[in-house]
């Protein structure tokens, strides 16, 4: 499950009212670590994602920024001009060795147990907070860019770009055996300006990921991509996140089966009776198909979520026998994406 | 223009520093009329869309509301449990004379230098806010309750379809023209299961208003729709609006040639330069073909938005030739649609 909005757990909450700033729990190793295995000890998943977040790798190329209770992040700096580009400098990965040494940790913990997954923000999805100086409902200043200054956001998004790519392979040189890049905001873009300013970017960077890693599989995230599902297959990415507002059997019917599929439950299911969870997920994964598909939700862990719901996901989830879901099937076992 | 989130024009600015509640602007005929005709006063549109909101008639329904400048609508006793049916009544029409009477002035105004739009709530996305008691980001009540409380959920839902078709046909008689249907909040839900509790509730309502008022156009808008198109045309109504998210050549290819198509049009290029969103209406508008297509932003208008953009919309809207945008096409007529 993707946690980012994960404040359900009493025991993170717990963590969270000792060490109050969110800089402080995702910057060190050993808050990192024990943040990250509370869900895994707690659900015994197969897939294990660092508590981190996708603006994390910031400071490390010239773009330093705080994080205010009341309006999230705050970049003081923001590049909207040509000599803001300046600031910008390669990847400092020293700066992250929070990161690398959480990842090797983690990595020796969980053993053969489960995968270990990396993340970064596309691009497009960084740049909007580098652009506007913080998140945004409307994304005017950066999608006007496009038209007052394309030299710069291009610029900017090859920098970002280069960074993220060499952030990626230090996550996996490190331990990560997955990479999900979430471009969050992409689907924000009109589908065509998507194609243009973001798409191409994601693509160098799975290019530059597949020749130092070729056996690490790569996630596409885009909230609210049922305008965008085909074209999100052209960056050559592995698997395709849906959020729950497409249906998952439109969603492979418009992807194909030779692409993996991942999410599609509401996070909202998780307030519902346990027996109507254990149906939803039946109707995702028999809809997403016999190959290729990652159960999780279409979405962060809400707030508020019931612990005990989420570990009725895990709990019906490792009790999934194809040989009953699909009546082709004459084998229970599961077939593996990559 | 969608202008719900019209606060661009200095003139509505001025008025609303002068009567700073939006309920008393938004229910007392003067204040209606005069917010009216200020876009249609500077613009000339050819079409003109009352200033109400989508909650104005819940009142007459039996469901007092209050808005709060932080948290936006407050319902004090929201509609969660069967006891809590008893306070809904048939719609009371007398208490929305200001909705007629306002219609009335407005359609003698304009005369036939353009058309007069209504519009309403569509039953599910009213219920979110009956339900949750205000807005919400995660709608977890009100989900919840399609499992919980399925025969609370659906009584409700019928009472508002019934309320909603009545107050439809109640505008038409008062001038309306064409009535749009704002289903926003029906994007939250999985498809399968909007196809349960939204939809057939709005096919309900395009069958009582067909039999009222055959003549009436109707336009059915749901934010982020990318995974709906499909499912929307058969609710039957004559015109689906397109957000930004999903391009309009796709929106064509998906929903055929048989319906109308509105919108598209990013609300947020109109902070671009003026030639930028001449560009972008002329690639909207031959990516709609030349049978109904109702030029729109994807949405309403942003905050801040400068009105000369608006202004400009509106002067390439009015110089479009359908002789020089399509190849195909001799005569400059432009075809409507119903």
């Amino acid at each position: 499950m993707m946690r980012q909005a994960g404040r359900y757990m009493s025991a993170y909450q717990k963590l969270a009212e000792k060490h109050p700033s969110f800089r402080e729990r995702s910057e060190t190793v050993d808050l990192i670590v024990e943040i990250t295995l509370q869900p895994w000890r707690a659900f015994k998943p197969d897939g294990v994602i660092i508590f981190s977040d996708i603006l994390t790798p910031l400071p490390a190329i010239g773009v330093p920024f705080e994080i205010s209770d009341a309006k999230g992040p705050i970049i003081q700096s923001p590049v909207q001009f040509e000599e803001h580009l300046e600031n910008l400098h390669p990847i400092d990965l020293e700066k992250l060795q929070f990161v690398g040494e959480s990842l090797r940790i983690l990595r020796r913990e969980i053993g053969e147990n489960a995968a270990l997954l990396g993340f970064v923000g596309a691009p497009w999805t960084i740049a909007t907070y580098v652009v506007e100086g913080g998140t945004t409902s409307t994304y005017k200043t950066i999608k006007r860019m496009c038209y007052t200054a394309p030299h710069v956001l291009r610029a900017l998004l090859s920098h970002l770009t280069k960074a993220i790519a060499d952030y990626i392979i230090f996550q996996v040189n490190s331990g990560a055996q997955c990479i999900q890049i979430f471009d969050s905001w992409g689907g924000q873009l009109p589908p065509h300006l998507w194609e243009d300013w973001s798409k191409p970017y994601i693509k160098q960077i799975v290019s530059a990921v597949r020749k130092q890693c070729p056996q690490v599989p790569i996630v596409l995230y885009i909230n609210g991509n049922g305008g965008l599902l085909e074209r999100m297959k052209g960056t050559g990415v592995d698997v395709i996140g849906l959020d729950w507002t497409v249906d998952m059997a439109d969603g492979r019917r418009r992807l194909g089966n030779d692409i993996g599929v991942q999410g599609n439950v509401d996070p909202a299911l998780l307030f519902s009776p346990l027996p109507v969870l254990t149906d939803e997920i039946h109707r995702v994964v028999k809809a997403a198909g016999r190959r290729g598909h990652i159960l999780n939700l279409g979405h962060g862990v809400l707030v508020q979520t019931p612990e005990e719901a989420v570990a009725h996901f895990f709990e019906v989830a490792r009790g999934l026998r194809y040989d009953t879901l699909f009546e082709d099937c004459k084998s229970e076992q599961l077939e593996t994406v990559g």
